[in-house]
């Protein structure tokens, strides 16, 4: 598993303000134990406050670049503030995210050529999110083709099929865990595909218990990556027992500490 | 999910003991509390020591009945003790187990029709367990022809692909969750799928971890029943988790209290 870590976003309270305040040592401190606890990406989103998103992206790479040397996941709706990411990243960037849309996929596409990224799409376009698995497939398959005219290698494309919350839209859960298996049937190389996942349990109770077990299922229809909390150590422990069952891990009785140590 | 307890095994010391010594109140006492964690049915095994299976396996049933009022699901390879325990249930009842060999079918097909009841087929034959999906599926459908040639009902037919432990046979991990998915296309209507789960992490570590996260993993490919400890606590949140994901529970705040009130 691909696993981005999602904890870098100004969103959050501490780490909002931490960007206003270019206060180094908290946004160091979650990089540093999030690539410890098995994170091999890091997303970087400067939260929707961000006055000045250009140089605060710009910040925050150099950043978390000072303390660790990983993937940075450039995670923003505006094409300018991930290139200003990526002029600075070191290790393969990952761009989060294009959608369907034709104008997106004209700007990020050949901006991934460029800068040779992972490139993150979301199966959903100008319309909205889509409310069945087909039209998962079909958002996902405008976006596979795209990169495919665009001679952009099939194999560093994340396809995602968009998670829902299970409490406002509990019936999407199958239909993306189906997307899931389907998805990576749609190129020769197979796309890879990974989940935002924490959105599936946004507003209910038991959040760690529905992350980890909708993870376990999304890896057993063939998720190649996700964005989540790395520091969830029982998500983590689910995570790599998932793969221990897929026989993508080795058992040994210290399997768990092993994985880690990696 | 239909989930079948299986603690009432005189394979562990505290059973086989009271099996011997008749003592009913350890016996109701699992019982009782199985069927109150949300077990459907409870297994019945008289255990490799038992001296009298026959008389033993009826006063297991006897003792069972007194207290709770569920399928009992008749664990033996003696199809004469199977009988034994048919002859007094209450609730329809589960044949636990036949293989896929012809002298087996021939004598319990009909016993399953006679007291219709369910029947659990596993997918191995005097040859062994298979060591691949494609030998899987060929068993099951022996198992699922076989029931049809017998007029035997098939969605009372639940095919078990047999769980191996992670640690010696990790390559079936799989092979198993993928037959469970194609058993699933074996027969119109589908026959049920059941795993006899602790199997998978016997002799390991952590073995709650890997017991929750392969069922999870196996609910994901169609399962629709396990024989399983409901005493877990974290494997029945688990179980019930994903139940919600997969829709077959509906969201509430307490849907783990819900769940277990049902």
């Amino acid at each position: 598993m691909f696993i981005i870590g999602e904890l870098i976003n100004g969103m959050y309270k501490q780490v909002g303000r931490a960007i206003a305040e270019k206060d180094k040592k908290v946004i160091q401190d979650l990089a540093k134990r999030q690539v410890e606890a098995g994170a091999r990406a890091l997303d970087v989103n400067c939260g929707p406050l961000s006055k000045n998103p250009l140089s605060d992206m710009q910040w925050l790479v150099e950043t978390i670049q000072e303390v660790v040397d990983v993937s940075l996941s450039l995670d923003s709706t505006k094409p300018d503030v991930i290139e200003a990411g990526l002029k600075l990243v070191k290790q393969k960037a990952v761009i989060n995210s294009t959608s369907a849309d034709q104008e997106k996929l004209d700007k990020l596409l050949p901006m991934a050529n460029k800068y040779k990224t992972y490139l993150i799409g979301l199966s959903l376009d100008k319309k909205g999110v889509p409310q069945d698995k087909d039209r998962r497939i079909e958002l996902a398959a405008t976006i596979a083709a795209a990169a495919q005219d665009a001679s952009f290698p099939v194999e560093d494309l994340l396809l995602d099929p968009v998670v829902l919350p299970v409490n406002v839209a509990q019936a999407q859960g199958i239909n993306v865990i189906e997307a899931i298996r389907e998805f990576k049937l749609l190129t020769s190389p197979a796309p890879k595909v990974i989940v935002g996942l924490s959105n599936v349990s946004q507003g209910t109770c038991e959040r760690n218990l529905i992350n980890r077990i909708f993870l376990v299922m999304a890896i057993g229809a063939g998720l190649d990556s996700a964005i989540l909390d790395p520091l969830d150590k029982e998500l983590m422990n689910s995570l790599i027992a998932a793969e221990l069952i897929l026989n993508k891990q080795i058992y040994c009785d210290s399997f768990l500490d092993a994985y880690r140590k990696k």
